[in-house]
């Protein structure tokens, strides 16, 4: 054992934690799913490949009941007062304003403490606190870590930390991945869903734009069903760099005969990656990639095929020079909404966006805002309710929610 | 329909959509009130010129039961229970400590728990995300919107958006101004207004310099009466920059039989603002302007006739490169306190300041601050009941606290 | 009375603030002690030596209370209400992640509710408002200031300015030091005699490396007793300019026959100070200042001397030009652990640390962790709960939590 001090040259302890769970990480991730549970409960929130349709039919059902007892006072003391004893550590270096309000609000309807650390260069970390003592640290002070960095893996590796420390009869608490690297976020991927499921109940006049016409719909488009199978979803813009795309994508393979259509330009920086394209393959989606909402497929053009339209931003922020140089030359006035392409959409397709989005590029422009079509703000409010069923779920009280529900409301 | 990307001259959406309230916003205040109400009850605070006497007596009123009942046990635990179900977003992109915590403990007596965004430059807007974007998200997610900002009339749109928005049947929440640009504070005129009504009850001796000698000082002041009517206000100082000013005055005209006296240098910076002098003219309001604590009005020096003096701070952080030169060549000690100064006022006569005060110019020294006539601590902690007196009212709990002051209080 | 502006020379009226209470600051601890209760009951905590054995072994009591009562569902119910009513402000003007982060748990824990100032320049403060203004602005909003700040005997002076507010009638609130100046960190202190307790008691595996082992040990080593008395501790590293080294060792004169063993570089800097030394000389305590964890004590090398080994971090970020020169020519890697060193400790024996370690000069390596005798993890966690104990002290209610624990948990 040597006592001389590291050389300039040797890996920090930091690079040393995470290359220690390296051979963890590279697995595939359904090996790893039983990892992140316990007791056969959701325990981390990591990836959006660890839930699957039942999952999401459960959460979204739960989602569902803290909606509706939140409108009552007797639900409202009810809720808050669930996990009241809990505190949560949202630790965000990478900064997002939106998600970052959206898990705050959603552990405040179930009454949980909220703390935050949001400055990349916290004081510890500028005395040489490495990220594993910073996480342990908010480990023995809070009941959950809801984390977003821009390190892919950060928020897996302490996971299994977690689960190591949990082994060797340590304190131990779950972590949410609010947002890691460029691939995952399943949060948001979860809120997506959800509101895809809220649209396609076709009950409530908010969430579907055509609600209760259901039955005179099927007129005209005899083969629609209710949820998220056998739907046609479209995705416009920034392919490539969208980590929500990359997740919901994921999670609407969960669903029978999906087809996923890509409307982006033929650039290596914004179009569908090779990784995210042999996925789909592999697990037999249909898969369309088109440069145009004009394009047609089997005859009819993309715009008018559509059951459900997710608009992104392009992400110019992660731009590199290269990048500025190609983008000159595509026509990019393509993948921005109009009134024209929207009044050309199926009555009943919502159009989602995860926000924000851009007013200088101008991907969806306000005047779409009233059309009934545009579900981007409930979309974000959905956000807080799936989250906070989540949170729900992870500390047990779900079925808690479930039978109050069942009792004080629905038999009421 | 032009499918161009917009040139850089043309306005941006933030341009537009302020552009949008225009016609509105310059409607005289008088005519906006009822917009600012909802089933004639409060519910947008963006104008002290919303305020009239009775409402005035009737929030001294909630903030004084509040007061009582944050004394006792019984009494927390009642009000910290009322609004636990809600969530207040205070949006300050210009910052304010002191208006800040006030707020934020305004909300926490209530149990109303309470986000913040206080960074000018949120990830979202870096992102290109419009201001009434940002302003939605916060709706999705709270119930109220407490916001500063430098920009006028933002806090104003904003409560038209969200009427705009209640119309279309979607979410929409109460907005209050926390100060906008250079003209409106309406919270901090509500304080100096409770702050008044407390010290005009001549009955707290913790709020009257005499309390219980009104009887006794009606022999020196035979004309002396409790209440704000029939009283000679002073305002001392920055009279030109002072929103706060300018809010409290507006207030003032609603008490009948007010005297207003500024005491400030004749500088086109400093002193009384024309359109303000004309508003007070326009009402009747009997006004002097004098540059110094000596100037006599009706034979008397002005110091000795105040029944409430106004300080305020020079707002050095908005001077220009001129008004460095003007002031240079003003007598600017004369508008400072002294024991010398204090000691001539009126035994009853409040002194109040805005704060923070300025150690640098010394507007009121801290010898000041043991005579019984400093007011301006009091003030602040005035602040934070008369705002929960104000959030009670918004959220309709005022009659509620009313209710349970009278049974379990007043009664005991 | 002069009315001239004040020449750039003339002291600020900060600087007159400090100097107003220099002569009290000046006086010997045992002195103050008075002022800092209120009827006899802690009020401000400033010093670690305002609290004697007694008072350490009543307030690790009430933190074992509260650690229980933690555990079950109607112990965090109970607790959570404890303190609903109270509003505390952390103003943090020199840094702390960890520190901060303890102190809102603790505070959460008995449902007291937090609000920050972190930022060193505040907006008042560029407005030109005194330090004490500030100070007494969160007097007005708040119950309760938690200040951590660069300045030496800030928060003292703090505190006489509460008792003089308290004298005049005036509101007032008690202070806690979070950490000031070079000197103070006394709930630091707070939670390392907290955590030897817990390990000396000999009794929660936790806590103890040996827990249950107790009589077995003593057949090795037959002088061991329990609690803080008749103890041999070290402190390795930098022990010149670590306040919390200086806390702690002055709580240990509390216990009787306590040996302490300072591990440090013959440095200027790293070394003991002389007043401290002098200190513990005066109070009669067996004290040894060794350059190296080998060099002999009564014939036995100090790293199998010890019953308890207090690590430390080089505080680097403290480093003038002089003292980089003088560091390049000691050996600073003596002032690491190994897991050779670790081994030949005796099996009892606890390693802390204040944390954050330094992950660059590696003064405990990672590898350590898993041993039995790291309680540095823990002693993390047992910071929150003895100031969660010393909150519920002063605010009086710690024989409440004494109550309720005896009639609900122990008799149970």
């Amino acid at each position: 054992m040597s006592s001389h001090p590291a050389a300039d040259q040797s890996p920090t302890q930091d690079e040393l934690d995470l290359l220690h769970y390296k051979s963890r990480i590279d697995r595939p991730v359904r090996i790893k799913i039983p990892e992140l549970q316990r007791d056969e409960r959701l325990r981390h929130v990591i990836f959006s490949g660890q839930f699957n349709a039942d999952m999401l039919e459960e959460l979204g059902g739960t989602a569902d009941k803290i909606r509706v007892l939140s409108k009552i006072r007797e639900g409202q003391d009810f809720l808050i007062k669930l996990l009241h004893h809990k505190r949560a550590m949202l630790y965000f270096t990478q900064p997002s304003t939106r998600t970052f309000l959206s898990f705050m609000s959603a552990c405040q309807i179930l009454g949980i403490t909220c703390n935050e650390v949001r400055d990349p260069t916290t004081s510890s970390e500028t005395k040489g606190e490495t990220r594993f003592d910073s996480i342990r640290m908010f480990s023995s002070y809070f009941d959950l870590i809801i984390m977003r960095s821009k390190l892919a893996s950060l928020a897996e590796s302490c996971a299994y930390l977690m689960n190591d420390l949990d082994e060797t009869g340590n304190r131990s608490v779950p972590i949410i991945n609010a947002g890691s690297g460029a691939d995952e976020h399943p949060t948001q991927a979860l809120l997506d869903i959800y509101t895809l499921q809220r649209t396609f109940q076709f009950s409530d006049p908010k969430d579907s734009p055509v609600s209760s016409r259901f039955e005179e719909l099927r007129k005209d488009h005899p083969d629609l069903t209710r949820g998220l199978s056998h739907k046609v979803y479209g995705f416009c813009g920034d392919i490539g760099r969208g980590r929500t795309v990359r997740s919901l994508v994921s999670l609407l393979t969960n669903y029978s005969n999906a087809t996923i259509i890509f409307i982006a330009p033929d650039d290596p920086t914004l179009a569908l990656k090779d990784d995210l394209r042999r996925r789909l393959i592999d697990r037999g989606v249909r898969m369309f990639e088109v440069d145009s909402f004009e394009e047609p497929i089997d005859g009819i053009p993309v715009i008018q095929k559509l059951d459900a339209l997710y608009m992104t931003r392009i992400q110019k922020e992660h731009n590199n020079p290269s990048d500025e140089q190609h983008f000159a030359q595509l026509d990019l006035s393509r993948y921005k909404l109009s009134h024209d392409l929207v009044s050309r959409m199926k009555p009943y397709a919502p159009i989602l966006h995860p926000f924000p989005r851009d007013q200088h590029f101008g991907e969806i422009p306000p005047e779409i805002d009233d059309d009934p079509r545009a579900m981007y703000f409930r979309q974000a409010r959905n956000g807080m309710w799936i989250r906070a069923a989540l949170l729900a779920t992870i500390f047990g009280v779900d079925h808690q929610i479930s039978r109050y529900y069942h009792e004080e409301i629905a038999h009421a």
